[in-house]
C-alpha cells in the first residue's frame, strides 16, 4: 500500500459529496488510485476540496458501502475494487453518484410494492408484468439495452400493488431512475452472456413471486435484484 | 346478526374503490349499518354499484384491514366496529379512503427514513428533529392541531436521511399527508389526553432511536408510530 | 387437467400433515400424480385421510408453498410441478417435509444471526467463517457432499453474532438441519456444475457482507441463500 | 462532567463481557458512577480488568445499546442514566446481563411466530392464546408478577405458527425467559398502574394482530413488545 496524491478540484454546487464522490470514483476508474494505495486523511480532503467534514465523511461512506474503498479504524481508507473503466464512459461521475443515490428510495418503495402486488395482483396486472418481463427478453436477444422495458416492468408491478401513488411516486423517480437503468445495461450488454442470464432471472423470479402469491418471496427477490443492480455498476461483484 | 340494505349510488370516477370504501364507511359511522350486521354479497354490491369484483374486493379488503368489517370464510362479511362519528365531519368520506391509503408509501419510506437518520444525521439535522418535536408539543400545548409541526417532523427526518431524494418523495406526498395529519389530529385534539400524550410519546421514541445512532430500533419506532397514526384515524383501537 | 384417484393410507401419527404431504409428494414425484392432474377436494382427502379439515388444508398450503401445487380459488388444486424423482430416494417422504419445516426457524434466526455477525464479529470468527466456505469448496471439488462444512460454515456465523444462545439454538437443529442439507446437497453433488456454483456463490456472498460489516447486506444474502436451498430441495427452479 | 475510579474485579469466566458489563451497571445503580461520569477508556478497562479489548468493547456496546452510557468517538463514553436500584436486588448482576442477552434470539424467533400464527393459527389455538392474555391480567389483579402467565402466551403463540420447531426452541430458552421475564415483571409490580396497563395493552396488541390474521402487524406488534420488555428492564424509558 503506497500514499497517493488525490487531485481534487473545489468545487460549489449542491450535493458537494457526489461531486467528491465522482471525483474520487474518476480517479479510481481512470488508473490514477490503485488498489491497495491508501487515501488522504479525512482533514486533507477538507481542506484541498474545501468543504467541511460531513461532506467528506459522506463521500467516503458512499465509496465504503460501493466497496470501492475500506476504511481500517484509525489506520485510513483504502482503495479495494476497480470498477470497469467503462463505467465512467457513460456518464460524468458526479451523475454516477446521483444515479447510485437512486436505488435508496427504490429499496423502500419497490420491495414493498412487491409485496402487496403480490397480494393485490389482479389478473390482468399479472399479465402486464408478464408481458414486461418478455418484452425485456426481446430486447436483449436484438443486442438491445432494454433500459424503457426494465422500467415498465417495475411500473407494472408498481402499478399492481393496488395504490395510486406508488407509480406516482416511482414516476417521480423516472428520470434518475432512467439514468441508471440505461448504464447499468449498458455496462451489461457489453458484458457477459452471464449477466444478461442474471438480470432476466431476477426479474423472472420477482414475476413468479407475484404470481405465485407470496409477498415475502416478492419483497425478498425485488431486494436481491435491486441490491444486485446496483453492485452491477459499481463492479463490485467482478462482471456478472 | 342481521342483514341490512345497503345503499349504495352508482358511481363513476377514477379510484371507484375508494368511493365505495367511503359510502360504507358513511353507513358505519353514521350508524345505518351497526355493529354485526351483515353487508350484502360481492355479486349483490358489484350488481348495485355497477362496479366489476375486483372493485368490489378491493373496497371490502381495506375496510377490513382498516378493522371496521370481518369477512367470515362461505359466511359473509359483518360490520365489526364503529368508528368515531365525529371522523366523517371532518372530510368526505371517499377522501378518508385517500388519505387513508397514503401510509402505505409512507411505511415503505419513512421506515427507511428513520432507519438511515439514525446512521447518518448531523449534529444539525439531529437540532432539527429535536426543534419540529419541541414545536409539536408546544402546539398541543396551545390547543392546536399541530399538523404543520407534525409534518415538519417528518421532513426534517426525511431530510436527515442524507439522501434528497427522500424529503423530495415526501414532498410529492405534502397535500395527501397533511390532510390525514389534520384529520387525524382534529381527532386527537377532541379526543383524551391520553390520545395526545401517547402521540407525542411515538414521536419522542423515533426521535431518541435517531440521537441513539440505532437504526433498527428507529425503523421499529417509525413503523409502529405510523400503524397507530393509521388506527387512530379508523378508530380501531378505540379513543387512544 | 384430469381428475385423479389419489392413494392414501389413513394415518395416526403425531405430524399428520407431515404425512398427508409426504404421501401427495411421492405420488408427484413417482409419477402417479402428473403436472395438471386435479387434487381430490379439502373434503374428500378429509375422508379418505381420516384427519381433520386443518390437517388437510395445513398439507395443501405447504405442497403449494413449495410450488408442487397450487390453487384455484373456487375451482381446485392442481399439480404444477414436478420435483427430481432423485428426491424421494435420499428420505422417507414423511422426512423430507420435516426437513423443509426446518427452514422456516433457520430463516429467523440465521437472517439475524448474519445481521449481528456483520456488526460484531471479530477478526478471528471471520476467519473461521472464511476457513468453514473455503472448506465447503474443496469438498465440493473432491466430489463430496460438502454437509458437514455447509453446517460448519452456518454455525461460524452464529457463533460471530456474539451471543452464545444463536449457536446453542443451531446446535438444537443440528440433526433436522444435517438431514436437509446432506438431502440438498446430495441433490447438488448429482445436479449440474451450475448448480453448484451457485451454493458457493451465496455462501461467498454471505461472507463478503460479513466482512464488509454490512448488517443489512448480510441479513438478505443469508435469507436469499436459505430461500433458494428450500427451492432446490423441492424443484421448484428446475435443476439450478 | 468528570472523571471516575471505576473499580473493577478482574474475572475469569466464560462470559466475560457479562461479568464486566454486570459490573459496571451494579456501579451506575448503585450510583458509584453518576450521571454524567466518564468512564476510563477502553485501554484502562482491558488492564485493569485484565481482558482483551473485544470483551471491553461488547460490554461497552450493550451498556451503550441498553442506554445506560454514551460514547462520544474520539472523547470517551460517559454514563447516560441511572436505572431503577430495584433492578440489582432481583438478581446478581452478570445474571441480568445474561437475562438482557435472551432477547436477541427472541426478536427474532418470536416475530416470526407472530407472522406465521397469524397466517396460520386454528380456532383452538387462538383461544389458547386469548386465555394466556386473561390469565396475565387476572394475576396482574391479584398483584402477582404473573410470570408463568406470561410464558405462557409466547409458548401459545409459538405453538400457533404450526410449526412444532418454534415452540421446541422456545423451550430450549425457558429457563432464561422465565428469569428476564420474573425480573421485568418484578419491576413492573412494583412500578405504576401505567406501567401494569402497557404491558397488558402489548400482549393485547399481539393477541388482536393474530386473531385479525394479518401478519405484517403481528410481527409488529411481537417486536415493539419484546424491545419494549428489554427497555423495561434497563429502565431505560422511566418507570412504565
Amino acid at each position: 500500500m503506497n500514499d497517493v496524491m488525490l487531485k481534487l478540484k473545489p468545487a460549489r454546487r449542491e450535493r458537494l459529496a457526489d461531486v467528491l464522490y465522482g471525483q474520487i470514483l474518476e480517479q479510481i476508474t481512470g488508473g490514477q488510485l490503485v488498489e491497495g494505495a491508501k487515501l488522504p486523511s479525512e482533514a486533507q480532503i477538507c481542506r484541498e476540496f474545501q468543504v467541511s467534514r460531513p461532506v467528506v465523511r459522506e463521500a467516503l461512506m458512499r465509496l465504503q458501502a460501493d466497496g470501492l474503498v475500506i476504511s481500517r479504524q484509525g489506520i485510513g481508507t483504502f482503495v479495494k475494487s476497480r470498477p470497469s473503466d467503462k463505467l465512467t464512459s457513460f456518464a460524468a461521475s458526479a451523475e454516477i453518484a446521483s444515479y447510485l443515490r437512486a436505488f435508496e428510495p427504490r429499496l423502500a418503495l419497490e420491495t414493498e410494492c412487491a409485496g402487496l402486488a403480490a397480494m393485490r395482483r389482479t389478473k390482468a396486472q399479472l399479465n402486464q408484468i408478464g408481458e414486461a418481463l418478455a418484452a425485456l427478453e426481446g430486447a436483449f436477444q436484438r443486442g438491445e439495452t432494454g433500459w424503457e422495458e426494465d422500467f415498465a416492468f417495475h411500473l407494472a408491478v408498481a402499478e399492481a400493488a393496488g395504490n395510486e401513488l406508488f407509480p406516482r411516486l416511482l414516476q417521480d423517480l423516472r428520470d434518475i431512475m432512467r439514468g441508471s437503468m440505461r448504464m447499468a445495461l449498458s455496462l451489461t450488454r457489453r458484458g457477459s452472456e452471464e449477466r444478461r442470464r442474471r438480470v432476466l432471472e431476477e426479474h423472472r423470479r420477482i414475476f413468479m413471486a407475484i404470481s405465485g402469491q407470496d409477498p415475502d418471496l416478492a419483497r425478498l427477490y425485488m431486494r436481491f435484484h435491486l441490491t444486485e443492480s446496483r453492485a452491477r455498476i459499481t463492479g463490485s461483484h467482478g462482471d456478472r
